[in-house]
């Protein structure tokens, strides 16, 4: 059975009561039920992890560069991590990075992503769907 | 029943043979074969295209502005084309971004994307697979 | 008796349905009929041209340089477009540049015109009456 | 009757002797002489303002506020200046940013217009019949 | 025996009545009739192509990637044409950049070639001469 | 007791009634009399002086050089005025640059201040109140 | 009873021992001092944080969105934290920006801040009454 | 007998006081005296003007069009204005570009010139002794 | 006997494992091994640090402050951290930088350090060895 | 008798041992024979060249101002060198640049030359037989 | 009695005879003429040195160290050599920057000098009366 | 008995009377005894060089590439040399760039290393010292 880690960075923990009209009025803890019922059909195991602290997702991602994959949200630190993206390329763990919002529809500064490249791929702007489809791309691909 | 638009971009007709490293060993007849069996299980119709010509594309998505959904392989263009995203943000059928490659993975001025800001979103770094997970998010979506 | 090109690029066709808010509510059509008005009133005559394809846009200006002006909106090409810019350099037939929204108030990459240069005159920001401006414009200076 | 300010900058009091291959030989007065000709053609009252310093700009401008439309040819202040941008985004009155050259033609920092996002459009590159097809221009918008 | 395809971009089409201070007075006919001499006198055969449209250079660079060499003018679409440089790398066969005029010596946005990196080798500055040059070097290296 | 002048840029006698959403609905005058009354609390005399133009803002600095502290709000010329700039360097009296709006939360060209860095400290974002605290400021700090 | 955050950011804990020139010799707990002293005149209440971990002053910037205001020194997170930034955009609570130096005097990377524009206001280049300022601001405003 | 005209441009009027580091101690008007006396050793004639304000500045230049030479000293105006450059530009009279100090080895934004590539020269970095190098160069040159 | 502290920053802790082509195959473990038997050779003391976090590098780096000396590999934070910067700017312990690839040969952005500006020295591209070549020079330079 | 003088810069007397895989195993002698063998058969007289010094390349093509042609491979210099550069201007004689290698096609900086816009043209990528095309060119052009 | 070298760079002992319509008619020798018989009458004595080479210019001005002063045309190495800048820092004689021609007046990459921040001051646009104008200067200033 | 040859470069030769603060009292001589010492102790043998000519430095790189290793002062040529590059590139033996002073804290034009990227790693900041280290690296890592 594969395991695959979903990984959120900061301000995620907000969800729902957020800026609404950008990232949906869905929380975390919504999406995750949505996950783990597709998880559920697809026959896959899913760890969560959600942290405001860059060095801990650092972390986090090492750990789950033991699991058969990662579905990684890194919020804000997606525009300025090297740490994040070292730490990506550092395991042999397909990584895929996810977004709730279409970010290059958003701020200049948002259309840089500094983990893109270290990824297996890229799925932004489906809400919490894109969640649901980095797990499908994941089971697909793995 | 729900139609969408499958529009691709320049050098797509000679995927196969074309860098198989980086856009993998399928021809565009069997991405298109995945994409009608993954529409038929989900019931929906579509309408496959294809051009060279820039211009062409603008013309079909034009033209797909009728349907329920668009997925849209700009190939090159996509770096470049002010007339295609402008084609994009004149109709009102959501439009799903998909790149076979992680575009962000190779040269820098692949980096950009004068479409994504006008789409719904954006799937890439998938292969074949980018389109069908485009499908189901349009499915869902739209 | 004058002969005025009235050379317009892509997406062009969809005005009146295209972001109204942006583009206004007149068909290419009426545009037409009003700028074959004032012709008559000024003892011109007028031919007009649509495309989306920037190559046909180069073609067209190719044969206009037979005529005694041109009135070129190349609508997204502007921004882009070598081809066109050597298109009017390379014939002596004095071309205008119009637009109907004022392209200085909206994104930045619509601020740079690669056709600027090599134009007699630039006239943006009046909707249709841009054309009928640029008329007078070539009645008056050719 | 409709009342329109013809504002003027710096260096344009000069028009006439200065550089005439760029400016034309015609001076600021026969450029008057020809506006009031086809202003009283149109029904228009016009007042004529010209200055070197770009505060005093400032100031017509303001006041200006208070008439029908402004035709402003901001000469050299058109590059650099927040402040004249600032007068004229704070009046509801249109403005037609004109120049008699075709700006985008010469030299690179005059490709810069720090008033054209705040004007109602742009007509460059016409000689003094930039001013006239400016004041039907606002005679036919406002 | 050796089949080389010749492919002229934009504007091509109008030499030797095309501002011939840059381009010279030869007609793209006269320019044919001199690389078939020179194939004549090689022992190569020679076809050729001229479009302004960018994805029929597309379509004509895959279809020549059957052949044993491309000689390639892309015009305007040098500086800007992704699908081009795609299409050049998309096929095995050598292509040859050929310039008639020295076009690090024009402005700016002229010194940029997207497909030089994806080409063989560049010749340009040599009017005519740079296609016969083009053609021995063919000849020489494939 | 301490003097103090406040010295306001172009377009801040519009106050009140241009662009109310930015600058909020108190004119000029108000504002003089909400300073005369902390200046009166504080026992510190104020002087005021507002130009549209900047080489008056600059000999109104150079002037307010013999009192104990200046509050400058240079309007749209702190963007861009290096005379300014050299003025405030000029004299010994500590300045303290206001804004009504917050800059940084507007046009990108708004966020470069050339006279920052010569200054004391700065105060932006609190309309009015901008002036109060920096009246304080130059109390506490003088 | 209002109550009001003061969050202090990375190496402020060093107040008084480091680089007393750029900073002053206040250390942290005086500067508490004076601030409660001036909360109680005001008759605000005042919570004090402070963490070199980004991603903490992300979560007491959460935290602290149930509070009146925050009062934000983010330090050297001021210049590269999209994820600050982002946690001062998700409150509601209105924030304002301090700064101990006038950071525009300073190195060039320091003239960038990414909160400024999601802040209500900013006060930068008094010392320890930056804090006092900024309290009385919010007291205002809020 | 040769007429020069001495122009100086803001916060010129402070030299002595201001900053006497970068500036020297001699005032505007001991400079004056010592111009004053080459000038008669010369057999040159010359007029002092200083402003503030840009515009009285290219007014200036504008009347000293009718001498045999400027020498200018814009002051902060040389980094920015181009109004002061189209001046020097529409008059024939050589002007020579003088400063006090080395501008190139201050801050950057004051190594660009806006005027020197329409002036005869340049002279800078010899204090008061730069105006009468430009004296002479005049003397020689004109 | 002086104390060394040795810090490093994240993914360091992955040594061996982690793209042993760029940082060879020994682990953390053996570095500090390798180091404390120079130290003893040198008698100097080390203390050993590592962390994701940005902000507990922060942390030790101020602490260090008590000690003669820092060797700091901050990893990825070297070309993106204000903060490490301001700690080591904060203490008067001398503290060399040291990689053990040669960031110089690898991608753009990590040419940049924010950190170099404000160390003693600079050591990089040696493997394990950097860090033995920091003590020595720790030793000497102290 | 026409005479050409073959000018190589630094490094290419390293040709043969030099990166192979870049620059080929032909050594710079061996390029000289073919070059002799060709100009015998166009009944060219060459003289050859090689420096590791930009001055004496300066030197040497200021020299060869007395032939008939130059094929100059400034080699490292072409991206760097205003002083060749202003010789090969200061010259009447045609210069064609030539490369071994494909500049375009390596690291960012050497697509910059220096001396192509006063360069006859420029011929890359042949290896050795880029030298053979230039003679070529030459004897045709000059 | 002062002793002043007069150091000229690459291609500048072309004088005369290159691009006259820039540089002028008189050779490096006309102009040693005149500077000698200006030296004479101020008394002072010169020593003359030119080269193509950059290194020998170094060499040159580090021996030039010993004298009184020295007028530097750096030619092409004025915009890009660190060498001759640090040359120039590291003696305690001051150095006049000249040029023949307003370097300003030319292309873009001649607009910087990478050695006016540490020399004197800067003559430029004099023709051979600029090293006069430096002679001048250097005997006023040292 | 490894060879190590320690090449230095331009004004070099000054040290120990050029900016002291910047570089120290030392002397080359000095420099080199100290190195001697080590290398006896190392038991390793040294060549030294030192040329101000930018293209000495190239040759003498090509000849120590018979040697085991260089440690290369480049000097200011570090930051624009890719002639230097190139020759250290093209050989195999290990070269070490060296710094007396940290260049990463003085003028931003020295951030730049053109060489460090085809060097085995890079010593900065330590004074003398850095070639020590150096010495000691290169015997390590041979």
């Amino acid at each position: 059975m594969k395991r695959i880690a979903i990984i959120n960075g900061p301000n995620l923990n907000l969800l729902g009561t957020r800026e609404p009209d950008k990232y949906g009025t869905e929380t975390l803890d919504t999406i995750r039920d949505r996950i783990l019922g597709l998880a559920s059909e697809l026959g896959v195991q899913c760890a969560f992890f959600q942290s405001n602290v860059e060095g801990e997702l650092v972390t986090a991602i090492q750990q789950a560069g033991a699991l058969d994959g990662i579905i990684l949200n890194a919020g804000a630190y997606t525009h300025t991590s090297v740490a994040i993206r070292d730490a990506v390329a550092a395991i042999a763990t397909p990584v895929v990075e996810v977004h709730l919002s279409n970010v290059m529809a958003r701020e200049e500064f948002r259309h840089i992503s500094m983990i893109s490249a270290v990824c297996k791929g890229v799925i932004s702007g489906f809400g919490a769907e894109s969640y649901l489809l980095a797990l499908r791309a994941l089971c697909e691909n793995v």
